[in-house]
């Protein structure tokens, strides 16, 4: 059960108002890495969770996620109280309001869809989306993604600073990253608790593939690297030798039941190509001019469109 | 410059066709941890990466895993072969098609959309969505986004082998997830080979919140673990006492102009609240024997529809 | 701020697990008119709102929804119990796991990329998205849009406690149903204490289309009702003589500089259409046999097109 | 069956081209609370509508709502007429189109991507989904949520004109605003004709809990109201003391067969914590100097990371 | 089975960095018609195809568009390499950072969300989705949806073309529009060497509405082309009186059994509209004033909101 | 402007209510080729055109598409009748209602969210998106979508009928079917009626790449086809010695301003690779048997997960 306390978890002390810089912070609410991500995270882990200990701090930072939410989302009213005012009761002239709102096509979805709201939209206007949670129900992936989840919202926070120069907005913004920071400390300690996360869920790797480096990019800037060379790795460079991997034919393959054999071949033959040179809907529309100006040794169908690229050359 | 070979990374076999089974399968093709999120990541990440070591290791990492999405397509093609010329040639009664294919929505949309064709959904027939791909352009949050990400993939894979008991495509699968493990061996090389990983990207967080744990889910089963107990925490109990954290009061505030403060008012007294109790919608339209049977302590325009509600009771 | 106490608002009674029954149950969850939807509805319009008092009762409501998430997401965690271990721990055959989660595209979804998780999905599978909220930042826009909100979420209920002979499970559901009847009740007092809440927003409507119905659908079924007929209404039957309404061409118009006009008539001229019948794509890709047999009055171009469907006759 | 005449309800003049405004005018177009959504939501509840009368009424309305649809996309038609020959004709230099057409991303989208031409999306580029649309298949739902997006339609419309200076456009938005008006009056009376329509749906609450107000959000700024207050109002402001509400234990259960509990039982020992604090991946990546400047009392595995948050110390 | 060489297939020479005009080149990275829809449109059709040949084009072409993505996204690093790093290491002061970047929502995601990467959303910011695919599983129909997706491919690299004056920029786009061109070649040559391809699929028409045009739009602007006019057109002017064409009613009818139809009754009479005029919401919002100004003809519950209606008059 | 009329186009006659037959017809109203896709693609290129033939054409043929999404539409009401009642009045046990209603996901929403009425969703329950309709703006290229998306929705109907034995929708969708053929003939007429429509737009393609096919797939399988061979190809099979096409690098470059390259280094020596082998977390997490059992020649930190997976082999 939730309760809930009028004040805020951190002081909002905004400057003055600012619809632009209002859009930008809704990266932190409506966003992919924002609060409401983050709180829907770990509150969807913490209900399906049934070891105790993880329960209470998945529900512990889910809340204050939450917490945190209602910080950023104050941060971006703050930000559009005048605005939102001046276009409620029209308190300025057309073309003035048109000029700020209409800078771009997210200020205007923010201005005249919500009202200058908060809005679960993202700093380019796109709703926020359950797609953004990626929670699996297996501890020793979950906490994985919780450990990047909160290290993407760090890193998003700390541009937010870069971009920010009011200072009441700054030092909440500080705050609220730091916390991403503290959370992450929190779900290591989780993760490491369970003696044996790695690989992470149950079945373990099939041995020859476990340890296996396959060098798909060659060329100039081949390098090596921890990640594929030393002691622990085999390492294949040549693909064409040797793949498939299992020695087989690469091909794959079905038993299909003969009347399913028969209905494929009726299939096959009713789409089969003629090999001939069939003249196309490209041909026939490649312009009047086309047939007049082609040479030589590409004839047959093909001429009407060669010609027509010839007829219109293009300059850089 | 990518490059193709008609042969599969590892040979497919699958026994016999079932278009239920590749429904399933679909979560790895056009699903959220499936192969081509897992491509898409690694080849995005590839492009912005300015460090040659790491964008080789991206791009030979991208590059396999589109040779995955090739293995997960041809065991969906495979499975789906015989139902989809069986459709396609009207080969069997309607009836019976209707059966197969009307089984779930989800067999509907492949069979009917896509013909039986591998499609970029997943096993709910939901489109695939960019919005699974969480890259950052900062390396020490990506690396740890991809650890999760292949801890993801590998707990899906281990699903899917879980309920296959064709022998064949189990085996095939099993390579697949075992591959996953290797690349989150990479990507753990990657991160660790970066001295100063943690936190991630570059500001620091501020010293007084980065140890401090708040609990705030509070009540029965409420317990303590490395991640919120110890040496290395503080940690918050009574929230009412320490809120805000600042020392503020928790209220958000903004300095409007004066004109601007002027149009909040006049938006304010537009929109003010009658303190009395209005007669509403809602009791209007209560229905028509509600007035009869309220009585006493209620009284005004509640009337209405509380009597509504005794009218009509409820039992389960 | 908000906070968190372990015990739930209602106590949550699950006879035994139901999968199936779960993925019902995630309407309410992750769907369109769930409890993410509500609380997230309120607590958006909580923090722009600027009078106290409702601002209060947003907020109010939107901590209660969030309580409501918690008792619909236990249930559905603990309807999947049993066959998320199973799952998880490979404790039955592949073939029976694959018939309990393989029976249809959702409940494979859950199972498989969800691990038996409460998901912000939909009961077929869809994410949550923020699109299902439609607050627009004006107060006697918004209590409406909350009215009609808590009329849905609560004939959802209805016709969930109508399918779940779990008596539990009713039980719950019936107290959830019933809170969104409370809370619409909140929420038309709140629209009705503002005096002057019609028409919407600030700007009064022109004069002359603000009574006006236009039967725009006629023929059998043209009816007359309270909405459409009697003494407020002014009503337009004729279409083709009274419109446009505004006694114009009815034509859109604007005025372009004499560059522009030259431009637009360059692309007009581009993009001219020759009047005669020319030879499409579709005819010389009508089959081999169409140009025998078609006969007569129909002549040109078309023939092959018309024969091609003449030889293969259609019979239902 | 539709028919459609080329002239327009309301004759569209445009003053000149401009295709920021364009932009601005999709909200309407392709917006969440467009006419698309508007002739959609009436048109499906129409075929669905077994009631003769409100059928007619749902139909008529949803065709008037098809050619507002027509007007606002003929307002933008002629909008971007200029630029989208200017573009396509390739009229003026690559310097001055990139000024004009990449002012922001969806000025971009609409000139790149769509030619100019009146698309489904918003003013930020969203593309439409029929998430806008909220029909439920009851006419006691449904008529209030008709009532609300008319509401929704009516303010967007308020908030165009007040930033519009376009005579022709504001008059045209004028008669758009107004006829929302007109239809929300439809849907009132539709709504009140139904003598018994709260609680909507068929199965009424459950008496204790339908005149409950639950005051979840405390503090400073709580107030009453109609809303919550008054003789129609039990209220609940101690939390702690009386939920769960049910009397329970607030503890979610369900009873499993005694295969199921085994197999719970080894998958809480597999994932079990270890109570200690155990070395964690933040900590070794945590960087070079972090295990020098530590100190004193938090000892162990943190001494790492509040080491190097020490080191980097933030200012703002 | 995927390979790559770390040369690109055209060597990309951007003279300048200029992240604006990297949110516009996304349009082909991760829009609608960019290339990795082009990819995975023709990959996916490639591993469903049974035709050797067909599929063999398809992978070639597969391939090659990947190759093209990878060119495509290197443009977009190098516009963005600059802005890239000084967002991350905070090299330039707070305000210019947010003059750069703040400029619109979509650079603002770039640079905040995706840290100036190569991300998979379009110019305004959407992300990519596999909606954008149309792929069916027959390649009559296939076939005809690449030639038009190398159409729009085309057209939209043309666009960008004409508003990008950096020449390495434009040289590249040349190359990959113009391999558009090429491959549309390609595909007209594959779908008109299926000897019967029109109708597509197996199923030929109905011989009686397969020339039929239906003049549905009338009014000034009605006219003839080859698309509605010539011998191989019957042609129906006269909507009323020739619908339904099958000659029957036009009424939608399903027989239902004696039960349901005593169900559907009970719904009927449960929903029944009472034909008087009753007050509704909208009447009891309508204002303090309303009822005063009132006067005469249209009387009743309308009354009050006419009056509010008068009472504020609007004017452009 | 639209105008309506109560009769369908076409008689719908169903013979018995069939909800799970009604979710598949979905895909023709709500999905991707469906006729709302169909009318709003044709509508709102008949808004932009501005060639008055070919917009007169656009809305004839959105008109009709209308027409045809309200028979499909009723077709959908008709099959759910029954079923709609049963629910909304609860006129059966819970456990039938749940048996037929729980079929499956898509199901269970069209009832529970939808109440049976016809949704703008697919057959897997996925929402319309304007995503489906492709338009661009430029005649000679809309022109080939139309005909792609006319021969896509012939194949669902194809597939629909393929799947039905009612033998009144199998009449109606035979007639839907034609109405797509013939379409597909209309804009065939329209498209070869510009005279030089290929390639499509204004810009000619560069000559040298115009006509080149790239053999990216080789190996077995590789095969000739008048798509790849014949005199209107050159054909470059040897891709290593001939990339970059340009004969440049293949390596992108951006020229910098100093104090960019001054900051891009600074970025790089943060994000520096260490070369050694570090302790990673996968190795701290591998299990606590792991350091025992690991022998010779791999050392190092990769001893622990490789003995990790070792002691846990994976048998098939």
């Amino acid at each position: 059960m939730f309760m809930h306390n009028k004040r805020l978890q951190y002081t909002v002390r905004v400057s003055e108002p600012n619809p632009r810089l209002a859009c930008l912070m809704l990266e932190q609410f409506g966003g992919a890495d924002g609060e409401l991500a983050a709180a829907m995270r770990y509150f969807t882990q913490g209900l399906t969770e049934e070891d105790p200990g993880r329960k209470d701090m998945l529900l512990d930072i889910a809340t204050e996620e939450l917490s945190h939410l209602e910080v950023i989302g104050s941060i971006i009213a703050m930000l559009n109280k005048g605005a939102r005012a001046e276009l409620s009761e029209a308190a300025r002239s057309e073309a003035e309001l048109f000029r700020e709102i209409g800078a771009s096509g997210i200020s205007a979805k923010e201005a005249i869809l919500f009202g200058g709201g908060a809005a679960l939209i993202d700093s380019a206007g796109a709703p926020w989306s359950a797609n953004y949670i990626d929670s699996r129900g297996e501890p020793t992936v979950d906490l994985r993604s919780n450990i990047a989840a909160e290290a993407r919202a760090k890193i998003v926070y700390e541009r937010l600073i870069n971009i920010t120069d009011d200072p009441g907005i700054k030092e909440a913004l500080g705050f609220l990253m730091t916390r991403e920071v503290a959370h992450q400390k929190s779900f290591e300690k989780a993760l490491y608790a369970i003696a044996d996360n790695f690989p992470p869920g149950k079945l373990p790797g099939v041995e020859q593939y476990a340890s296996l480096y396959v060098n798909t990019s060659q060329g100039e800037g081949d390098l090596t690297g921890p990640w594929n060379s030393g002691a622990q790795w085999d390492r294949i460079d040549d693909l064409t030798e040797t793949m498939p991997i299992d020695g087989g034919t690469g091909i794959p393959t079905v038993t299909l039941s003969p009347d399913q054999v028969e209905v494929a071949e009726q299939m096959a033959l009713r789409l089969a190509s003629v090999p001939e040179d069939r003249l196309t809907g490209a041909e026939i529309g490649a312009g009047p001019g086309a047939g007049r100006t082609s040479t030589g040794d590409k004839g047959g169908a093909a001429d009407i469109a060669e010609a027509s690229s010839t007829a219109r050359a293009m300059s850089f």
